[in-house]
């Protein structure tokens, strides 16, 4: 940093990135007004240990998964190195509380003698969470640790980029089955009838979709892509040149 | 045309095509098999009809849409008009089997005296058709008529992919949530002892996420993207010149 003005983001993505967070904000309000109001509130040790994983599934497999995907659009300025560590350590963090997540509806299932994973929600959901892991693992592998060559980086990226969209897509439709599964064995009779709670969650659901669209939007527009800094693109040249097909962390 | 051989595909792309395309006649071959052996069949005048709903999702808004989005990448060396024509025929083709399969569902509601358009499936449900519709107008509009000037459709291109893309993850996530309605509604009991009939529609469920995962992946793959003709290269810079800010079909 040499002290001068940040050169300005491009027009219109400060705009969607305020968007997507306020939405994000609304999305877990929503949640919690649905849990607090509708199903009698959260904590651990307790018949409401179930409302433990719509709160965290939605904070960390939503809100801070698209989050975490929207950092190299939003401190586009700064250097590569601490954009990819935040990167890296929001995800992580998602990870961690989608764990907790699933550790309370499996306590909650075997509390209950509910069996485990016969739903389509378990089903995409565990496979979204499994393969958010092995995506998490394998990007710290290839872009964090030093050992991956340029060219073996080069190749994995878009097949990163392009997984990391699926996932968090794949992650909003898992938490619309989650909304609708809770909705049909809470509700069943009355969310025929248009229930106060059955329209809230349907809106918390749209909200969700609507979250989704804008952060994808934000990272599939060309001309909002992070641009490489002046010292990235000399660095880069001069590794090529000297260590090319080697590590460029070697 | 001049004869000569085509050129070939890239590498791999004919591969997840031929993938995506067994993906999606055992999409339609499973929700047949769920209709047909559990669910009693398929009629329009009867308590069958609900069973065209699903019947006609999949194959319009699902399997039909899908090709309707691969064609650019399949008829890579075709003239472009004849390909453009192509993706609007199946698009609408799409869009009047969804209609039916709409009509049925709401023929079947009146039939039975259930409210209409109150689950969280009948919202982004009705949200993904009218805005495909509204996708496909525009799209008629802006790059099969006559009218749009080149740097409106330019503009307008963009757009139109990233919804295209979109509404298609939107119907499959849909599609999902009504399975998962449909076994709450219908075997709710048996559902979570692994029963026959669950496990098959939770397999319909994974299929049609695999269906839009190789779908996705075909269409977000730089490389695999058509590559302009050459005379529609020269074409174009012709008509730039000639008429810039005017419509290319005037």
């Amino acid at each position: 940093m040499d002290g001068a003005p940040s050169p300005a983001s491009p027009a219109g993505l400060s705009a969607y990135v305020v968007v997507s967070q306020l939405l994000g904000l609304t999305l877990l309000v929503t949640t919690g007004a649905w849990l607090g109001r509708y199903r009698g509130g959260v904590a651990w040790h307790s018949p409401l240990q179930f409302n433990v994983h719509p709160l965290c599934m939605v904070l960390g497999m939503v809100f801070l998964q698209g989050d975490a995907l929207l950092v190299y659009r939003v401190f586009r300025h700064e250097a590569k190195r601490s954009t990819k560590a935040l990167h890296a350590l929001l995800h992580g963090l998602a990870l961690v509380i989608a764990l907790v997540g699933i550790v309370a509806v499996f306590e909650f299932h075997q509390t209950k003698g509910i069996p485990d994973m016969y739903s389509l929600h378990s089903w995409c959901g565990m496979a979204a969470f499994v393969l958010y892991l092995l995506q998490w693992l394998l990007g710290c592998g290839f872009f964090l640790l030093p050992g991956a060559s340029f060219s073996l980086r080069g190749r994995y990226k878009p097949q990163h980029v392009f997984f990391g969209l699926a996932l968090f897509a794949l992650s909003i439709a898992v938490c619309l089955l989650g909304i609708t599964e809770m909705l049909l064995f809470n509700i069943r009779d009355s969310y025929s009838h248009f229930v106060s709670e059955g329209v809230l969650a349907n809106t918390l659901g749209v909200l969700l979709v609507a979250f989704g669209l804008v952060v994808g939007y934000v990272l599939t527009r060309d001309d909002w892509k992070r641009p490489p800094l002046a010292e990235e693109l000399a660095l880069s040249m001069d590794f090529k040149t000297l260590t090319e097909g080697e590590s460029p962390g070697g």
